[in-house]
């Protein structure tokens, strides 16, 4: 078919227009996707997905009632956009996925038994698909197609990725076939990358990286071309939404936090620029991040090693104190590309994008020293946490890169509300528990927890010191004293029978979770 | 004090004899040791330990009854020599301990109070240590007085370190004033250690390792000579004790581990030399170590990363099977120190001794793709594992580097067995359980749980699809329905109300521990 300007302009090898497949003629690739097929897409934190083909398979599910019937295992470096995978899971088509998901419908799935679910650090999600530990089953070990979306391709045939990188170098190098959706609805990326592909051990290299800024790789993916079956040209944009705005609660914490750092550099123990930051998404890290750009924090020159970086990090750059920022996925909100695009020249000098194996990298992030903030779903009084399944059992979104951060940056810190709202009880649920119902980081891999109470500055102390700072300094006033009432008959209990160090009433630790459960708030009358 | 030849012979800097104190004047050194100091000691698993100050400390204290009044803030890379530190405990005489020990004494100590003890990653208690993280509540951030074992000192000065290395570089950096034991009662390990020193980022650098055998730093420890306040001679070798023999059961886990061994090897996800291997201590990494060495594993040039070696390492080395050894001790036993003094020049090649930083490196563990092993306290139905608490109160040892290597390994591997006794029943309790009451190690960590029934291979798999093979192939026969039960009312209920990721009875999760506790043994009659 004949390639459009626009198209032409993105695929600079010439031979790959002869792989184009035809918006009209999409449907004709349905035969890479047999039922029960192990899938790849890039995509991370729900920009740089690929969107025609999911759809185009979506479409046929629906079209021929085969909801249930065809079904894949479907790997992608973590969430997808919401209209595609949410889709194929209302359409019952996800038999397996991994390593992390976002939206209703996709949650369902995983807590109603349809979609077998695994969360895996998300640094380590790459290494291990290049293990074939993901592909145990088949005969080859492999993938068997990768479905990638790229906002250019090189003479060469490499990719340049979009808005993320993802997994996307390894579930290449892992796929039989790939196909590329060109999206020609968004610039074109080229230069924000720094790609780096995946050695199996006993070749694997250090990463030569000592700064947030320093080059090591490729500006975009190498490519084996004969692997790939179909070249798309793809036309919306990454479908975001507005970021969740700050409110009274999020400032709170944040100024408890800043506050913290404040401190650190005051005794030493952080230079004056701080070191490099790694923040999440969602209102808390929007305060957070939103209170360095203010006046107030006065920190300059700063530095960003994370994730996933969102809208108030173009504030941050705005402000002037934010020198460099590297991440593998820039999710901004629509108005927040927009606003990207426009100051194209402003930002990209400022910015890199790196594969998640990179920016999740234990090895980069404990030696640059990162400052790493995550939100959990609760938290202990000995400062393990949860980050994962309500209830023990519920699936959120998964473990994400929160445990590749806490467990190595140099300060962790996990910020949270000290409650939040049941149904009946504005107070009803304390995030700061007894014992977690799911432990996702240990007592052992974390330093501060801070709410909009107060910061408990757990390093160096003994779980039971631990616990009376924590239920001081961070749990919500009307949780204080059933927390102190249950520390205190647990430290007497287990001292009693010499098994004083870490003290539980075992047999009532989840009261406060049976309570709400029965009553609809954590509001324990009585320990046992 | 005139010093004896040998020690002349070990002291390689003239000047420091100037600082040496005889035996008799040894109590003279009180005077740097007042109540409530920071103190640091070289050693890691009961090797390598200072020997005459902490026995002229607690002479001291019991001549003068001062149990519980001369207390101290004491680190150690790892657990020290039994005779001073239980002695230390049992005299009331720790005030804080991080991050491991082992010791009935101390154990008690940090069970009924006395002790304030924190576990840590043994790589990362180095790092906060330099970061001022311990010390943070005193003015200058730093150790007060460091007390090390050498078995030679350099010509600058420099430390040439004992059977161990552990903190001692970390320790030595942070301490305001230094006492060395020479150990006279040993030969010199000079050339046996690769020593890096800790930077702080942002100048921290990548560890270039790239094999087991990969020297990167100097053969001691360098020193500022003006902070060494006296030097001693000491006089009695490690205290270790004979290992734990193998059994029967710990020979059948070794047999299905090494059956999956060869399993990875035939489907090309291991070289046939496999990677680097990591093993604990205990008769069942015996066992593992016995197997590899033994002929019908047939694994040839082996690697070994590991963080202590005990003596089956020596009949790896005899069997021809073993190209080079790293760790950051070698704890053997009495014997087995003589069958190494006396084959040194056969040993000593094949042999490296590393920080516990390095020894224990995410970054390197991760990079080198090693294979990790080690035993916990119980392992529950969706591969979280517990290290560190029995019955999520009573601390056995510390987490050592179990989460290092268990968190970074390619293959991270838990071994047990099925069931210990209990007083009244010889499979009272199950070390399957369904909720670990203590969690260290969490699901996102582990791939394999082996025990003399079998073996579980749990990479790539949803919870519901774990808990399945953990019970099927990991369970006791007499523990194999309890758990089902368990795992199937959970399942129900979870899957009903839409929270069935991982599926959990949250108020009859520590049933099991619960009749332990009440009648003795974990065997459940039902479920609620």
């Amino acid at each position: 078919m004949a390639a459009s300007a626009m198209l032409k302009s993105r695929v600079r090898r010439p031979s790959y227009l002869k792989k184009l497949v035809a918006h009209d003629d999409i449907p004709s690739l349905i035969e890479h996707f047999p039922h029960g097929a192990y899938v790849g897409w890039s995509g991370f934190t729900g920009v740089g997905y690929p969107k025609k083909i999911p759809t185009m398979l979506a479409d046929h599910v629906e079209a021929n009632n085969l909801q249930g019937k065809l079904k894949y295992n479907l790997f992608v470096g973590a969430s997808s956009g919401a209209e595609t995978e949410n889709r194929w899971a209302r359409n019952n088509m996800i038999e397996r996925r991994s390593p992390h998901q976002v939206g209703k419908e996709i949650a369902k799935g995983i807590n109603n038994g349809n979609i077998k679910f695994f969360d895996k650090h998300l640094s380590m999600f790459p290494v291990d698909l290049m293990y074939g530990f993901y592909t145990k089953h088949k005969a080859n070990n492999r993938l068997d197609v990768a479905v990638v979306e790229a906002s250019a391709i090189t003479e060469d045939g490499g990719i340049i990725c979009g808005a993320s990188v993802g997994a996307s170098p390894e579930i290449i190098q892992m796929a039989d076939k790939i196909i590329i959706e060109v999206n020609t609805a968004m610039p074109s990326f080229e230069g924000l990358h720094d790609i780096t592909m995946t050695d199996l051990p006993p070749r694997r290299k250090p990463y030569l990286i000592m700064a947030p800024e320093d080059r090591i790789g490729t500006p975009h993916i190498p490519i084996d071309p004969d692997r790939v079956v179909a070249i798309i040209e793809s036309d919306y944009p990454d479908q975001t939404q507005p970021n969740a705005p700050e409110d009274d609660t999020s400032r709170a914490i944040a100024g408890n936090l800043i506050e913290f750092l404040k401190h650190e550099v005051k005794h030493g123990r952080l230079p004056e620029n701080l070191l490099p930051i790694q923040s999440g998404i969602g209102n808390i890290a929007n305060a957070v991040v939103g209170g360095l750009a203010g006046g107030h924090a006065n920190f300059k020159h700063l530095k960003v090693w994370t994730e996933v970086l969102q809208d108030s990090f173009l504030d941050l750059f705005d402000s002037g104190n934010l020198d460099f920022a590297t991440a593998t996925s820039i999710r901004f909100s629509p108005d927040g590309f927009q606003r990207f695009y426009k100051n194209w020249e402003q930002y990209a000098p400022k910015l890199l994008l790196r594969p998640q194996q990179v920016s999740n990298s234990p090895e980069i992030i404990r030696r640059l020293g990162v400052i790493g903030m995550n939100t959990p779903v609760e938290v202990d009084i000995y400062a393990h946490a949860n980050s994962t399944c309500v209830m023990g059992s519920r699936m959120l979104n998964g473990l994400g890169g929160s445990a590749d951060f806490l467990r190595s940056s140099k300060y962790s810190i996990m910020h949270t509300p000290s409650t939040r709202p049941s149904k009946t009880d504005p107070h009803g649920i304390s995030c700061i528990v007894p014992m977690c119902t799911h432990v996702d980081q240990t007592e052992h891999d974390l330093d501060v927890i801070v709410t909009e109470i107060g910061l408990a500055d757990v390093r160096g102390l003994s779980p039971r010191e631990r616990a009376r700072e924590i239920i001081k300094h961070c749990a919500h006033p009307e949780y204080r004293p059933i927390l102190q009432d249950y520390f205190e008959k647990a430290e007497f209990e287990c001292l009693r029978k010499g098994w004083g160090h870490e003290p539980h009433l075992l047999w009532n630790a989840f009261d406060m979770h049976k309570h709400l459960n029965e009553h609809g708030t954590m509001k324990v009358p009585s320990w046992g």
